[in-house]
Order: structure tokens, then C-alpha cells, then sequence
């Protein structure tokens, strides 16, 4: 289904410049865009590619579009923040290719009685929805998905194959949970005695805003006695674990694999790269961004980028650092007794 | 569904002081206790915050109970360990309030003719059971489970929706599985030949003592010809990855996001921080405690806690640090010199 | 059923030394090995081991064969990779004990008209199979299974239970994908406009080469806008996370909780160590090796062993090495110094 470059424009904003009657029947990257295509130069890195490009239009920012000048060819929408704006109009062509939306609940869904199921949702195949939960308008729940007491799923909201919403937690409009995660599984909460482990029983809940992204396999754990909470907008790619009354500020994303353990209490507008790891109990300010494979051991009042991991090296390289990194002290007490024998030695010479 | 707290104190003891006809709703923590809520003192640092905490009671240990003298007006149940008392405590209200259990097999269930389930057991929606596998009394197996061929699960023992547990593995009794786990696939085992890899067989199983609790999405791979053994008591938080043939002593207690390799043997009452790693192969005694993203290269013998990992620091300090840990021997090297030159300074001086 | 040694000699080659009319009822580790029992040989280490088991028969290479000598009395394969051999002897064995395959939809399926399950493929309980989803001849697909749109399940591969493989994703022949395991859910990908994350939606897929095995809850994510690649004979154990757009080339072997970045292109015969990570858009070349707990920052163009994490150690003296980390610059800059003072001090006293 193809598009007029016009309607893009009309629909996205950005200002077009060749034949606004072009048709577009996709997005593709650089290297492979063909005459059908629309691609982006989200980098001036990029625009000796850009130039070579068959893409039928390019989207690119205006100093691009200058640089650019007679050496590409086909037609332009000029805007600010290219990348954006190709999100969006994959977006668009995503929607207009999308399998046709059909409301209702498959036969095999076990949905219970006391359950409220909106009319626009869809409930797959092999799903089991318990007392008293909630889905909402325009709500699509996959196959295989348990959705438990007293839940809601917000409006819009997309539950992927077999994900485990367990009960009296509650995501807001237009989420996205991919496959496997589990959200609202029993915090890791437990008090010693003698060495062996009581369990303290886990009855707060998730409290997920708008518009979140959660990933594969991904588990967000219920509260002890009040909830977990993860403010609008945030993304959490696969693989990650949020621990037991954890607060995740509004627009903080998170790679593959990071862990935050229990009651960390994160800001908004962060970054996390693949498996950072948090430790219970701290507080990270706004914007702060840390790096992938890094542990943050304490609280974090400043924003900016934070790093810590070791170094990769050739094996036998590595074996040699390591072996010093254990000994560090010694080297250090061996530097404090050079400068004590050299200014002993000075201060001699000088009597 | 309120409860006298002196039937809480029958039931647990304690020693009560105050109004033993007070009733009590639920258990809050201090900042949010209110007129129908007990409370609990777990640390002498929470002194403050206890004297002005609107607890109708609190948990807490004598020497806090003295030290708060007449600044707390509520009741108070004095005893040595107030925060297994308070899990014992938050127990005894999650029962009261918890959804009466009704034992039975939900309809859609798909149980296969030879397996054994108690009639005191729960099965739910789209659960699979397959040949000989046992389900004992009391059991609960939440929607979309799988129980492989020949499985046992013990008396009271607990899986929580889309649990994966293959075929003859056994867990004990009063266990909680939670969603998404596997408990049983393949350990990683191969011989390479030429390059390219040859499946061995993984023919053990996985044995799960009791009262182990194992965290969502978490994975326990059965053994390749033995079994894979987790003794009693042990608790495994989210994500948590464990190879082949490991042996886990009893109460040992992991964080989310740990991975330990095949054939792994720890000792028990130890306890791993969050994403620590153990190697394959290795032997840890009891009592070893393993700080949170640090990872196990080596053997450890002597009880202690044990920490490795490079200390977080903002971006560009880190890359000079880096830098520098890449380098440790040149610096070394260095320091020799340096001690060299030196000596044969004071040498030369001295003659 | 038990064998008789010839019978395995004919199937898998090497040299039988001893009563070829000997029956081997299954395989065992040395020190477990009974008179019904063969055993192998896998290091010249365990030779005293072997000496002394009493396995009906070995499988061990010419070198340990000669070295034994009398001291063991049972029967002997020799061959050139005894491990390889046991493992196609454990394949063989297993092969004999397992369950007989009864191909066939179960009743609880729900599999959509248009897609094409072979005759011969196994389709669990509560599966779901959609629309135009082909699932090959001899294939597998366990309880809970989610196979989406237009997905192809190559002959004789075996999805175990709860596994969510997405719409349009591919599968060669012989494949193993374990329990919970996710192929295909959505990639990591956002354009960033004033502080909110714009979805950029995936379109692309995931192509798997034959011979592939995919571990307990690992996840594998559908490119943006060309497919994500795993070449055939890959490994990857469990817990692992493989971003959007990542290409890994044939016979690489990744253990549990490793990650791997977007767009990274890793090359043949590679090993990655548990919990090994590397960073999006990296390329590293053939027959590279990464240890365990490893970050890999920047691309590898060389073969080897690389390593890169902090050593463990007793918590103080990790707490000593790791302050004097974080100042490493200032200890550089102590021994500058140091380098400076004796230098002039040398120099003058040659004055």
C-alpha cells in the first residue's frame, strides 16, 4: 500500500522539497533503499552514503540538507530531528501494513465471571483472565497470557504472548509488554533467623503509567507493603530485573539485562546501558546516565555519565593487570616509601 | 478482618505490653501506620521515626523498647528478633485476607491419564500435566503450567503461572515457583569436534529439597548424568541462572540476575548479591557471603564475604583509571625503576 | 535396552579392545560407572581415576589407552576424540530410552486454517499456531507454545514448552529451543524527541540456521528493518539476550547470561563466557574467545582470548584496591614526580 510523499508530509509535518506526488511504499536504510523507498540520514557522518543512496526521498535535517545539494538526487523532507521523524513515519507505514485489528475474545480464553473484558479488546487464544481484573478499550492480550485478581490493563495496551500479570497490578494506556515478562511476581523479601529464611509476604502491587515499554523475560516484582512504581513513558528493553518497591521516573530508559535491586529510587530522563546493575535502597538523580556493565554502589545526586567496568585486554594481558589490581595497597606503600627515602635523601644532601 | 493483638502474641509470642484488646487491621511500615496498623522497629536507627509513628502498636527488640521509653503511646510486642516477627506477623494477616483456596481441576486442564493429581490440589486454566507426573496434596499449579513426564511436586508447593517443570524433576513440599520459570531444560553440555558442536544428553534430573523459593524467570537446568540438587531452604530470586549438576547447601539465598556455571558446588547459609557469577566447576564453603557483581574465578575455602568489581566513577575519571588499569604493569615496571635508580643513588652516595 | 558394544563400534567407528558380545545397558561417570555401565576418558588427569572404575568399558584416545595398560581390565573403545564419541554414544542411548513420538495435533491446540502443520510434527496441548505459520516435517512443538504469523519451524526442530516464537521469524531443521525462550519480540528502538522515546516500530525478523540450539528464557529480538542472524550450529545457553539487528556467525557458543548489543556482527567459531557482554554496532572477528563477566567495549579484530573483569577478593582489601582504583590518575601523577625529583637529583649531582 503505497503512500503520496504529500500525505506524509501533510500527516508529519517537515518541509518537502521535489515532486510531493511520489510514491513511497516503505522505509529501508541507505544501502538498501530503492526507488520505492524513503530512507533518513540521522548523522552528518553519513552523507557521503546518503549521496550514493537510491532512495526515491531522504529525510534529513536542514545543515544535511545543505551539505547535500545537487549531490543526491530525489526528493527531501527537511526537519529537525530526522531520526524522530522516521520513527514516526514507520510508524505510519507499520500501521497501514498491520494485520486488521479483530476485537473479541478467542473461544479457549478463560476469562472469569466477575472479569470485565471491553468490547474492542482482544483476548487470544489460551489466555486466562481471574476475578475482578480489567481490560480496557482497544486493549489486545496474546495467547497464553494470565492476567491475575483485581488487574487492569489500561487502554490500548498490548500483553505479547504468554506474559504473567499477576494480581492487583495495573499498566496504563498504550503500553507494550513483550513476551515472557512477569509483572508482579513476590518481591525477594525475607528475615533471618538462625540462618534459615521467613518469608515476608509480598502484598503491595505494580503501579506502571502511560505509555511504558517493558521487554522479554522481564520481571517487575510487587511491592512488600506498598507498591512499585514506573512512571509514564519509561522503556525497559529484555532480560531486565526491578526489585520490590522500586520507583522508576518518568522517560528513564534501560537496556537488555540491567538489575535494580529493591527500594532504589531512580529519576527521570536516565539512560542505562545493557546489565548495569543498581543497588537496593539508593537514589539516582535526573538525567543520569550509566554505562553499560557498570554497578552503581551508591546514591548518585548529580546528573551526567557514570562508568565502571573493567577494561577488556588480551587474556595474558589481563592476568598481569589483575594480579596487580590485588595489590594495589602494596604498590601504593611502596610509591609512599620512594618519596619518603627521596626526600630523606634531599633533605640530607641539603643540611 | 481485624485481629486482637493479644491472639497475635498467643500465636506467636512475644511479650505484650499495652492494650492486649486492641484490634489490628494490617501491618504498614512507620512512615504510613495508622490507628488499626501495627508496625515494626527492625533497627535502632528508626528510633526517631518510631517515637513519632501513629502505629496503634509495634514490633520491637527490648533495647529499643527501653530506649524508647514513654516517647511511643502505643502497644508494644517486645521480643529478640522483631523483623522475623514481623514476618511471621505479615503471614498471619496475608492468610486471613487471602482468597479462600477451592482445590479442583480447572476444565480447560490438559492432564494426562497416568499422572496423579491429589484432590486437594489446584490445577488452573491451560495447565499441561503429562504421563506419571505427581502433583501432591495441597499443590497449587497456576494457569498455563507445564509438568513434564514424571514430575513430582511436593505437598503445598506453589507454581505460579507459565512455569516450565520438565520432565522428572522433583520439588519438596511448601515451595513457591514463580511465573516463568524452568526448572529442568538442558544443561549446556557439547563436545566439539572440528570446530562444530555435538549435543551430549542431559539425562539427570533437577531435586529441589523443601521450602524453596525460586524467583520468576528463573532457570535451573538438569543434570547431565546426575541430577542437578538444590537443598532445603534455599531461596533464588529473579533471572537467576543455574548450570548443570550445581549443588546448592541448604539456605543459601541469591539475589536477582546470578548466574553460577555447571557443576558449581556451594556451600550453604551463603548469600549472593545481585548479578554475582560463580564459574564452573568450583567449590564454595559455607557461610560465604558474595557482594553483588562480583565474580567468582577461583574456589573459596574460608568463610567471609568476598567483593570484585571496579568501583563506579563519573565517565571521564573512569576512562583515566581504565586507561591506567591496562597499563598497571608499565607502571609496575616503573616503580622498579624508580626503586633502582635510587638505591644505587644512596649506593654510590654512601662509598 | 541394553546394547551390545559391536553394535555401538559398527554405528560410531573406533577401535574395540576387549569382549565385543558385552552388553552396555547406558553411560556413567567414572566414579559411578557399574558392571553394566561404559565410561570415557576425557583428560589424561583422570587416569587414576579410570584405572581404578569399574565401568564395563571405556572410551578413551590411543595415548591413555597405552598408559592404562593392564591396570584397567574392562573392554576399550579407542578413538581420537573420546568426548566426542561419548557424546554421540549418550545421543545414541538416549535416543533408544526415549518416549516414542507419536506425531499429531492435540485437542487442546488452536491452530489457524491457513497455517500448515506437518503430518508428521507433534503439536502440544494449548498451543497456538497462527495464520500461515508453517510448522516442518518432524518437528516439535510443546505445551504453550506461541508460534506467530507467517513463522516457519524448519524439519525435525523442537520448541519445548511456554516457548513465544514471533510472526515471521525462521527456524532451520534440527533445532532445539528450550522452555520460555523468546524469538522475535519487538527491538530496542527509540528516537529520542525533548526527552520521550518515540517507538521505532521492528519490521524485520529473525532467520536461525540449521543445527541451532537456544536456551531456557533466552531472548532473541526481530530487527528493525532487516532481520536479526543466527548462522547455523550456534549455542546459546540460557538467560541470554541478543539485541536487534546482531549477526553471529556459525558455530559461536554463548554461555548463560550473556548480551549482546544491536547491530553487533560476531563472527565463527567464537565462545563467550557466562555473563559476557558486548556493546551494540562492535564486530569481532573468528575464533575469538571472551571470558566470563567480560565487557567487551570496542570491536576485536584478532583471534584469542580476551578478558576483562575485576578480580575477587576478601571485601577489605577489595574495598583498599578499589579506592586506590578510583585515584589510579593521582598515582601516576605521585610517580611523575617521583620520576622529576630524582632526575634533577641526579642531574645535579653531576653538575
Amino acid at each position: 500500500m503505497s503512500t503520496r510523499l504529500a500525505e506524509l508530509v501533510e500527516r508529519l509535518g517537515g518541509q518537502l522539497r521535489g515532486d510531493d506526488a511520489l510514491r513511497i511504499d516503505g522505509i529501508a536504510p541507505l544501502s538498501e533503499a530503492g526507488a520505492s523507498h524513503i530512507s533518513f540520514l540521522s548523522s552528518a557522518k553519513l552523507r557521503a552514503q546518503a549521496a550514493q543512496s537510491q532512495a526515491a526521498a531522504l529525510i534529513l535535517a536542514p545543515a544535511d540538507d545543505i551539505a547535500l545539494g545537487d549531490s543526491y538526487a530525489g526528493a527531501r523532507i527537511v526537519t529537525d530531528n530526522p531520526y524522530a521523524y522516521f520513527a514516526r513515519a514507520a510508524q505510519w507505514f507499520a500501521a497501514r501494513n498491520a494485520a486488521p485489528r479483530v476485537p473479541g475474545i478467542h473461544a479457549t480464553a478463560s476469562i472469569h465471571p466477575s472479569a470485565q473484558v471491553d468490547a474492542s479488546a482482544i483476548v487470544g487464544a489460551h489466555v486466562t483472565v481471574d476475578a475482578d481484573a480489567v481490560i480496557g478499550p482497544g486493549a489486545t492480550v496474546e495467547a497464553g497470557c494470565f492476567v491475575g485478581r483485581g488487574a487492569r490493563i489500561g487502554n490500548g495496551t498490548h500483553l505479547h504472548p504468554n506474559v504473567t500479570f499477576e494480581s492487583n497490578c495495573r499498566i496504563g494506556s498504550n503500553g507494550i509488554v513483550h513476551a515472557g515478562a512477569v509483572i508482579g511476581a513476590d518481591g525477594f523479601g525475607f528475615a533471618n533467623e538462625g540462618g534459615a529464611w521467613i518469608k515476608i509476604p509480598q502484598t503491595g502491587g505494580v503501579l506502571i503509567g502511560d505509555d511504558v515499554e517493558i521487554g522479554a523475560n522481564t520481571c517487575i516484582d510487587r511491592g512488600a507493603l506498598t507498591d512499585t512504581v514506573i512512571e509514564e513513558g519509561v522503556k525497559l528493553d529484555n532480560q531486565i530485573q526491578i526489585g520490590h518497591n522500586c520507583y522508576i521516573g518518568a522517560h528513564t530508559a534501560m537496556a537488555g539485562c540491567v538489575g535494580v535491586a529493591g527500594s532504589a529510587r531512580i529519576g527521570k530522563y536516565c539512560t542505562f546501558g545493557g546489565a548495569a546493575m543498581v543497588l537496593g535502597h539508593l537514589t539516582i538523580a535526573d538525567h543520569v546516565h550509566i554505562s553499560s556493565a557498570s554497578m552503581v554502589s551508591r546514591s548518585i545526586h548529580e546528573a551526567g555519565q557514570y562508568t565502571g567496568f573493567f577494561p577488556l585486554s588480551k587474556n595474558a594481558d589481563w592476568e598481569k593487570s589483575a594480579a596487580i589490581v590485588r595489590n594495589l595497597a602494596s604498590m601504593r606503600e611502596k610509591i609512599r616509601d620512594l618519596e619518603k627515602t627521596l626526600s630523606q635523601l634531599i633533605e640530607k644532601k641539603n643540611e
